[in-house]
């Protein structure tokens, strides 16, 4: 076949494609990553790019793409190389990466920069982290690391002892552990004799305990002394979030994140679980993605800190959505998005480093947390862990933890309900003209004057503003509505005194910033149609919590504590969300932020053997409810999707 | 360096070698086999070879070199190829294989040739196993494989009962298997899914259990239907023998025999472990050439079958002596031969036939026979199952397996004691002027008419005499003594009236063979320090035995069944043993010939998990007594140099 060139601007990055390749295609052979969370179907609109340079042809006559042509854009997925070479400009709007980390030149290797180039820093995620390089919470749980160095004086072999040295050792680690079965491997077998005695039957042994089975990793004499290290890894479908740990100190020692490189394929669960099932080679493609994220987020850690070795990380826990955790283990999710919505499994084999490609210690174990169901993952497991709901004294409480899906706990102790609420992406960016992730120029908090109409913003970053994210758009609807922009149901005031108030190409729409403010070449506006897709976010997350306590016979006002969790959690205003009818309306002092629980359970089970235990025990008690078995969650939502719901009894503190 | 052509004869294989290396590498080079006991050290002279063509170097100026060379004849270990290219002549007592199989020319195809021409058939051992290609014996325990295939039917999903699929498919095994402990390999999970699905939640899972852990091999939809075949390897130090078994039938399909490959690295245990040690890539070399000798015998069992995939070969058991198995795995076997003799494990891991190179399904799983110390093995424990010497009812009974060692297990049920004696090679035919093995052309039963003291004999397979291999060395050395050829101290009587007594270069001899009668350019003997020796080896046997009754108690008459095992007891005149004091002097119906123990107790464990924890059980029970720990073994060895021995009440009915 004939091969062309594309260059895409403003990187300058030049890749040489086969005609026939569309232009999503060939930007991420370039690695630059295009927003698509339609998984290049064009039907989202984000992958708009600007052809500066030769023509193309487009795929389909897509109504989408046609519209996007008149503004002078192109559908990067229906855009084809043909059969001239192509200069392309992907617009701020449609890249996927803002900012780029700064790496001291002097530093950044070959091959690094390339890897690193990838990197995005996410600082109102990463920052809470950043300053906590130190102890890491264990809320209680002893420091005992999944994997841990003992330090033992074998019995000196002669005649009169002469049995085995296989067997001088298992049975000195079965005393020193407890454990009643020890599995120590061939590789390790090989040479066990010379080791021994290399010290004089002093030896130091690397293993992992659990559930009473030991694990050996490595034997040394005893004179040589290595340090000990592990990685938690959340593994998020927008981020993955990697953390360094000293094993030995039970100290954080570095953090860092970028994108999870599936959103390549998609920006959520179904469209990636969509391309690993339909696409030639879609499984392993989407597998090597996350592992080459994980991969790419180590060499970032080591690079930090540069005196610590790839092979001194001895041991991984992730922690992720019962999707991620399928794709990370390279598991096929195809049952996950099919009704009865079966995951194949829920508890997960540990695995040694090299059988996924694992940049680390090649036999390190990789743990993952079990999940409890498709859409109720080990992301949640784990935050349960870490906030205590499990604990034989706690009171009732619920964790709620909102993207795509609203995945939420409720229990006290020894009764666990969980339920996810499909809320759609909405409060991820997707589905709203001008939503966006929180990344650089994403508006975060909004203020609308109720009588000049005139609308004040902050921005992640101060950057100009591009586009709204989550808790902006919460802010945005909760300020539409006190200020009468919107009624109850969502319905546009058009009458307003202001020009901000307008009739736009799909209806009413409100004028949030002019576009001579922004660093677009448009107003950023909200249109009737993205209230209703916010209704629909905040009506699911309501009806689920109010699904949970039906079934298990509790009203808003037992629930003792909220836990805000997720990185959306982080900068939610939660009055505005109270206001909007998303979250129960009780006293502000029982809700509490809690961050990134994932990474934190994460990180504990790796410190702690109790931890992980009880990791495994919250997965199995946790009780599953199906939201789409039986008519209480339809009724639920349908009675939500006003401001804040049509039961104005529930929310008494929300001014209308 | 310069390369040079080396053609050995009368195989006509040339072979391209770099000057500076020995023709006994060269010919290893070439897959000739030339025997060499010492490993290449130049102090066996069983090496000899004829330069026909082309000059070489000695290595070195040794005095055997010198010896053979005033013959015509060079070492091949001590001889250098130079500048020429040679042309060498293998005489038949120098090569290891005397007759190869005849494959039917049309079914022989490229390549496997090759393969075969190193395949030999050691008719009179594998002979009782080709018979016997029906039912194995299983000596009372149940058909019950290592490896077997379940049919179950899933309870299928739905939105009740939403349990994923792992858990879905681990609990019905819980329950058909009773195995508390399920273990499903990553590989396994990935399309779990799908399968359980293809045949709507009817699967076929194929398992293997032990002491109540399961590990699933494959799984499949219940339509689909595999074969289950297993492989079991007695792996000796001269030859490895094979048996392909139907695991759902219970029967031997097929057997093939050839020679270790690791001979050409020495003949016995020490010269291996040396080799392995002391050599560059020692260890790699000597570990690679039992895998690959097994991997030919592996082809030629299929081969043989030729409806059998490798695929379908599941499982496969090993059962062999303590350095064997450590070399099979690739375990540093050095202390074995290190004072205080330290194996470095007895119980061994079970490992993937892909992580050995095995060439059966990637996945198979590769049981190996527990040992009981250094020179007590896994061919013993196997041994000492098929005898059912453990069995709770087992009168006192003698297990002994007579080679380079002699190893024996005295036991009743409860108690079993077990030890090896250095017997040294005699009986293997080193360190005899003609001792070979039991090949073609070995002398294997003589006469000697006490007034003429004509010799007559028979040979394996009837060739023309080249030797005499163990059972002939025994023959031999009753009949010198019952013909007065030889007193009780092993002196040879120089006076006798026959010219076949005479002085040779190394002492009094007696000829057996006249020239004439051989395939060989001289006579066959048998020297004073041939008989010194044999004396050694049937005296180190005998002292074993009296000191294993010693350490429990027991008198000689106590025994009640004294089985002997080994390819060589198989072939060994009783009366004979007794008469020159080998064996003890009980009835002879208390004696039983048991053949290839260690193969026949590998096919049992392959076929019932319950002889398998029996062996396993056997291994722990075994009470390993040290000879070389106290005098008690070396008192009785001294006595034991006489014929029979210095106390001739023991030997009551011997005639002297």
């Amino acid at each position: 076949m004939n091969k062309k060139f594309v260059t895409f601007l403003p990187a300058g990055v030049k890749v040489e494609v086969e005609s026939g390749t569309d232009l999503l295609t060939a930007a991420s052979k370039a690695n630059i990553e295009i927003k698509a969370p339609c998984g290049g179907d064009g039907t989202c609109g984000k992958c708009a790019v600007k052809l500066t340079s030769g023509t193309a042809k487009a795929r389909r006559d897509s109504h989408l793409a046609a519209r996007m042509a008149e503004k002078g854009y192109n559908l990067a997925c229906q855009t084809i190389v043909q059969d001239e070479d192509l200069v392309v400009e992907i617009p701020k709007t449609s890249a996927m990466s803002k900012h780029q980390v700064l790496v001291d030149s002097s530093t950044a290797g070959q091959g690094m920069s390339e890897a690193l180039s990838d990197y995005l820093l996410h600082v109102w995620q990463l920052k809470e982290l950043f300053q906590q390089k130190q102890e890491c919470a264990l809320n209680g749980y002893p420091l005992n690391p999944l994997c841990r160095r003992i330090k033992l004086t074998l019995p000196p072999a002669n005649l009169q002892d002469n049995r085995d040295d296989l067997n001088r050792l298992t049975m000195a680690l079965k005393k020193e552990t407890k454990c009643t079965d020890i599995n120590v491997p061939l590789s390790i077998i090989r040479n066990l004799g010379e080791i021994i005695r290399a010290d004089n039957f002093r030896v130091r042994v690397l293993l992992s305990e659990v559930n009473g089975k030991a694990e050996v990793l490595a034997i040394v004499p005893g004179h040589e002394s290595k340090p000990l290290y592990g990685v938690a890894v959340d593994i998020g479908t927008t981020t993955v979030v990697a953390y360094l740990l000293d094993l030995d100190k039970g100290r954080i020692l570095e953090t860092a994140g970028t994108h999870n490189r599936q959103a390549r394929f998609g920006d959520d669960v179904i469209s990636r679980i969509v391309y690993a099932v339909d696409e030639e080679d879609g499984m392993k493609n989407i597998h090597q993605s996350i592992i080459d994220t994980i991969n790419t987020l180590i060499m970032d850690l080591l690079v930090k800190q540069r005196h610590i070795k790839e092979n001194d990380i001895r041991v991984m826990m992730t922690a992720g959505n019962t999707t991620m955790a399928h794709l990370f283990l390279g598991i096929n999710p195809k049952f996950i998005r099919l009704e009865p919505y079966i995951p194949t499994a829920n508890f997960y084999p540990v695995v040694k480093a090299q059988e996924l490609g694992i940049r680390i210690n090649a036999d390190a174990l990789v743990f993952s947390y079990p999940s409890v169901a498709s859409y109720v993952g080990g992301d949640i497991v784990s935050g349960t862990l870490f906030t205590g709901m499990g604990n034989e004294d706690a009171p009732i409480s619920l964790l709620i933890d909102i993207g795509t899906n609203g995945e939420m706990v409720l229990g006290a102790g020894d009764w666990l309900v969980t339920c996810s609420c499909s809320a759609g992406p909405a409060f991820e960016g997707s589905g709203i003209t001008f939503g966006m992730r929180a990344m650089y120029g994403a508006i975060e908090r909004m203020e609308i004057d109720p009588q000049t109409y005139e609308v004040s913003y902050t921005t992640v970053s101060n950057g100009k503003p591009m586009g709204i994210c989550g808790s902006g758009l919460i802010d945005c609807l909760a300020k539409l509505r006190q200020t009468g922009i919107i009624d109850r149901a969502g319905k546009f005031q058009t009458s307003l005194p202001t020009e901000r108030m307008r009739i736009g190409e799909a209806g009413p729409e409100f004028v949030l910033v002019w576009q001579e403010e922004t660093d677009l070449d448009r107003d950023i506006i909200i249109s009737e149609a993205d209230v209703k897709n916010l209704l629909r976010a905040k009506g699911a997350v309501f009806a689920g919590i109010r699904t949970l306590l039906n079934v298990v016979g509790f009203e808003l006002e037992s629930i003792e504590h909220i836990y805000v969790a997720g990185g959306f959690g982080n900068y939610l205003n939660i009055p505005d969300a109270i206001a909007i009818g998303l979250l129960p309306d009780i006293p502000l002092e029982k809700y509490k932020y809690v961050g990134n629980t994932s990474a934190k359970g994460a990180c504990m089970a790796l410190l702690s053997q109790e931890a992980w235990a009880e990791a495994n025990n919250l997965a199995s008690k946790l009780t599953y409810i199906e939201l789409s078995a039986g008519n209480l969650f339809m009724d639920e939502f349908v009675s939500s999707l006003f401001i804040p719901h049509t039961d104005l009894t529930l929310f008494p503190n929300v001014r209308l």
